[in-house]
């Protein structure tokens, strides 16, 4: 890779969180008017939110979500409940306003970006932007590499470049990370057992809703995947290529343009977590500007936000992605930003505080 | 009680959910583009709105918060971590703008109203109404009962006032319950162990946080409190008479008056809890109006949940009361009521459903 891409240049200037406001910060939560940490979780995001912001009244107000779309070649080994046109038929549904993203976006006041990485489909519609596209979806990982490594930091680039592109329109504060890709339980399954070293058979979950005989088969098929690569668990890009997605790619690297720019991160669910692993591996600082907005069904995600030292702000028993749950955990966020700006202290209100 | 009187008129028009639309509305859900379930906790929430808005198109743009407020005799047993002055110093903190729930409140487009039900001041403030209340504070029901029966239905109907003259300055869809009140814990405590027939010692928390010995001295007061009063368990007058608070009567009035006008509920965390189960004993249909927002760190509230077959919203591990919790899960419901209106079906979106 060479010194002046951008995939150097956005990682060379992803900073530390400075953690000299700490005391500041928790000097101003603890003389509001309430019983000392009774805000729990909120006071936690208030914390972390002034950090990323280097601020003491912090804001979310502009808020942003990003879908990342691609196709996967291990849905040749018929691991997924839906066909794999679905992908593409979920495209136009986003475009056209009618997907549960959409609802939760607008009734947040959410900006939505749409964006191909590597749906199998020649989109005529000029809403869909080919700038970012890889490749019609990846090989089927079963039996060759996802994608290949030079295609893997490309398409962590054109992450990046998304994310900027979205980021010039929209100076959001706060960027929802979804997905959209039929197969992509697999292979951020796949992510999750190499990057945290656990067996694959113990975080492989039914995806969108497979039968007893599809899931035995899945984990069949995931277990002679993961015995023909051996991923890296230290290396992102070794685990992406091999196992990856051009989706999974995308958010990674919209991940890492953030927190470049120092824009709050909230993920999803597994897949949009498992993303967040391979983002984590290329620049562990990531975890500071980041945020889990949705406790997944799917077992491997736990182990996974473990590792990123995060704990799911929702647990609504949802497994649809898109961003739904991270669309629906950043008014918990504004919550958080709100009490830190507008609460009063004891002083200023005249309550005992004893 | 009289037939004519303002309790009995709202226990009255209180109607059973009719289930009738049952079938249409789980249809429609199954038919937008979404994995069947996929939206988990979000598709609960929106059959029971349908159902209480009997209206396949639910909506809960128009939302309030009523914070009723009271002071407990049982403060001079030496029960909670603030001086009773606190209560008084909130309402004004409320009224000023200054707490958590007016910053919740004013994030999320939600009315707040402030109601004095049994304050121990005489408040010269013209912005404290003086119409909803009963006396400054209860009796210390430790060696006495907390309100006569008489005060306890009057206080009730004075919760069901507040509600009828907000919701005729603001015809809500949705209204979040939420208190303040030195001592309620250990009021609500005693409720819950009443009404659910559990063990004091099971259901006492450390309220706003007291320490090891004001524990103790809190399980073994309450104890006596249940052992002089045996209050009974399927009488929720006789219960809030006994251990109760003015202010989980507003509440327990306002939610019953809500439901009579088929206006959905959502209680808070403890307290507002052991109001739900108070309002439940007097008319159980009241469950089939209300949510649960957000899971107290007080042991005691699971139980009531169970029986009142609530699930909380949200965990976020806060105690501050308030109706802050209840605020917060507002807009997971308005999410439910989005996706039920906007999304599109498989048929409208021509995505492949199999």
């Amino acid at each position: 890779m060479q010194s002046n891409s951008l995939f150097a240049k956005v990682l060379n200037s992803i900073n530390p969180i400075n953690k000299n406001l700490e005391a500041e910060i928790q000097e101003k939560i603890d003389n509001k008017t309430k019983p000392l940490g009774s805000l729990g979780v909120l006071e936690d995001i208030a914390r972390k939110l002034c950090l990323i912001q280097k601020n003491l009244n912090p804001s979310v107000d502009k808020k942003g979500s990003m879908v990342f779309a691609a196709d996967h070649g291990i849905t040749e080994e018929g691991v997924s409940a839906f066909p794999k046109e679905v992908t593409q038929q979920m495209v136009f549904n986003f475009l056209n306003g009618g997907a549960a993203i959409n609802s939760f976006c607008n009734n947040s006041s959410i900006d939505l970006k749409i964006i191909d990485m590597g749906v199998d489909c020649d989109f005529e519609d000029l809403r869909v932007s080919k700038k970012y596209k890889i490749a019609k979806g990846t090989e089927n990982f079963a039996k060759t590499l996802a994608m290949t490594r030079e295609q893997a930091i490309l398409a962590i680039e054109k992450g990046m470049e998304a994310f900027f592109d979205f980021y010039e329109e929209n100076p959001i504060d706060i960027v929802g990370l979804g997905e959209m890709g039929i197969g992509n339980t697999s292979s951020s399954s796949a992510v999750i057992s190499a990057i945290c070293n656990i067996d694959i058979a113990s975080v492989v979950g039914r995806g969108t809703g497979i039968d007893d005989a599809g899931f035995n088969h899945k984990i069949e098929v995931l277990q002679k995947a993961m015995d023909l690569h051996k991923p890296d668990s230290n290396d992102g890009l070794d685990v992406l290529s091999k196992v990856g997605g051009y989706e999974l790619a995308g958010m990674a690297g919209a991940a890492l343009a953030a927190a470049s720019k120092g824009v709050a991160i909230m993920f999803d669910g597994l897949i949009s977590t498992a993303a967040a692993l391979i983002a984590y591996r290329i620049c562990p600082f990531i975890k500071d500007y980041a945020f889990s907005g949705h406790k997944s069904v799917e077992i491997g995600q736990k182990t996974a936000l473990n590792l990123l030292e995060l704990r799911p702000l929702l647990d609504l028993n949802m497994r649809l992605g898109e961003g739904t749950g991270a669309a629906i955990a950043m008014s918990i966020v504004d919550n958080a930003a709100a009490f830190m700006r507008n609460m009063a202290s004891f002083d200023d209100a005249g309550v005992s505080n004893e």
